[in-house]
């Protein structure tokens, strides 16, 4: 749709001297999915690969396990209040038997809220596959080139900048799949949601790779998809490790050069060549 | 409540070879904020400036505009089902004659949905103030030095490297307000909400400077709470230009050394000592 990046007029001052110009900007669009009419959610993201990015999100949400569960994705036909077709709202059909997400709860209750263990619970009661059992064993070389491969592959952030990355790996390497996004989180679904449409989930012996930190939803997100290794260029959070312990996921944050820290299942991680 | 960092066990990977030590993680715990009972939202955030936190989120939204809008916070007194006190739910109370947020609209409409024209219109409707009309000017000098300090003021980042940072500045290069976060609106949203809690809206004549990228949101936030001038460390996005040229307010991106890109009202911005 080439609406990936856009173009805006910027004064550039640098060393008490101004100038004009036109910068390359990510692009940033409200998305709406919607299933059965209703509004499910809208977020803010970078445009394009928005099935994929549907999709992620129904994994993530526990809705979808495989491409079967999400029959149609078309977007509105129609056009918005302004007379334009705007590519912004997608209408979702799932299969017969799959409910989609429950509406938020707003319900008082007299339990004192969440905390980090209900955290941890909800995301072990919704998955559908058990990460901790996963064989798959990675070389710390191998882990060790993720950053700079996927650095490779994001097209669009020498021109803009404003990118986060997701990528996936096989143990032995392969990049199977990378998306850009200007919001860390739809990144990461953008390329589990193209994984769900290709029949690839669980996503057994797999590492998934982010260019920035390691945050509980990320974290949540792989072990949704069936991923046994997140992979971080940055830190992990308390609650990210502890998620990650707790699924029995491998994870690796301050992923740079050969050095890197392994908050948990570092029995799967092998030194030398 | 010290509860802004945890030690977690990791093991290092370097140059192959491999030690354990205790690593020091920044804290992320999901925050539930409930009004009369309903459930709000639920956030995951780093511990400590809930109250700032949730009156802040208050503002961006267009809730509440000044202090004697909010009446009462106060963390619920029980226990949670795991027989703990979390410190993970806020209860608020709102003066009469202030509506919460409306629920997440669910209902089916022919319009085929959001684009960044209806999002831009949205934050002209609700925010109080008018930012357009601030008749700040700030050196380039002066807004040259705020990573800089803003970094300074970063107590965790060092300890974690997890967090993103908001600075309040006043165009003099005074800094007001400076919070941290997991999570980079809730650092917005703790410094508006701090600012809120000591009668400072509208903040005419402040900087909101951040640690990271200047997305909608972000933008959003600033003129929601009367702030004239955003200032980020990385790039913009397509969006929060376009909303800062509506708004009025100045956006600064690639904020690095003494140079700087200037993409809404570089008027306020002036060369030179």
């Amino acid at each position: 749709m080439g609406r990936v990046t856009a173009r805006r007029k910027v004064v550039r001052l640098s060393g008490g001297r101004r100038s004009e110009r036109v910068d390359t900007l990510v692009a940033e669009e409200p998305l709406e999915l919607r299933v059965g009419g209703e509004s499910l959610m809208v977020t803010m993201r970078t445009p394009g690969d928005d099935f994929d990015l549907a999709a992620g999100f129904l994994v993530s949400e526990g809705v979808v396990a495989e491409s079967a569960d999400l029959v149609t994705m078309r977007f509105c036909a129609g056009a918005d209040e302004h007379g334009e077709q705007t590519y912004n709202l997608l209408d979702l059909a799932l299969a017969p038997g799959i409910a989609p997400p429950a509406p938020r709860q707003t319900t008082t209750t007299s339990a004192c809220g969440v905390c980090g263990k209900t955290a941890l619970e909800d995301v072990r009661t919704k998955s559908a596959w058990d990460v901790a059992e996963d064989p798959m064993r990675i070389g710390a070389d191998v882990l060790a080139a993720f950053p700079g491969r996927l650095r490779t592959a994001q097209r669009l952030f020498d021109k803009t900048g404003g990118l986060h990355a997701a990528g996936l790996f096989t143990a032995e390497g392969e990049l199977l799949i990378s998306r850009e996004d200007v919001g860390r989180h739809n990144a990461v679904d953008k390329v589990i949601g193209r994984a769900l449409r290709s029949d690839l989930l669980p996503l057994r012996g797999t590492v998934l790779m982010v260019s920035g930190r390691a945050s509980f939803e990320l974290v949540q997100k792989a072990v949704m998809a069936g991923i046994p290794a997140l992979a971080a260029v940055s830190a992990p959070s308390s609650l990210a490790a502890d998620l990650a312990v707790e699924s029995g996921l491998t994870l690796v944050g301050f992923l740079r050069g050969d050095t890197m820290n392994v908050y948990a299942r570092a029995d799967r991680i092998a030194e030398g060549a």
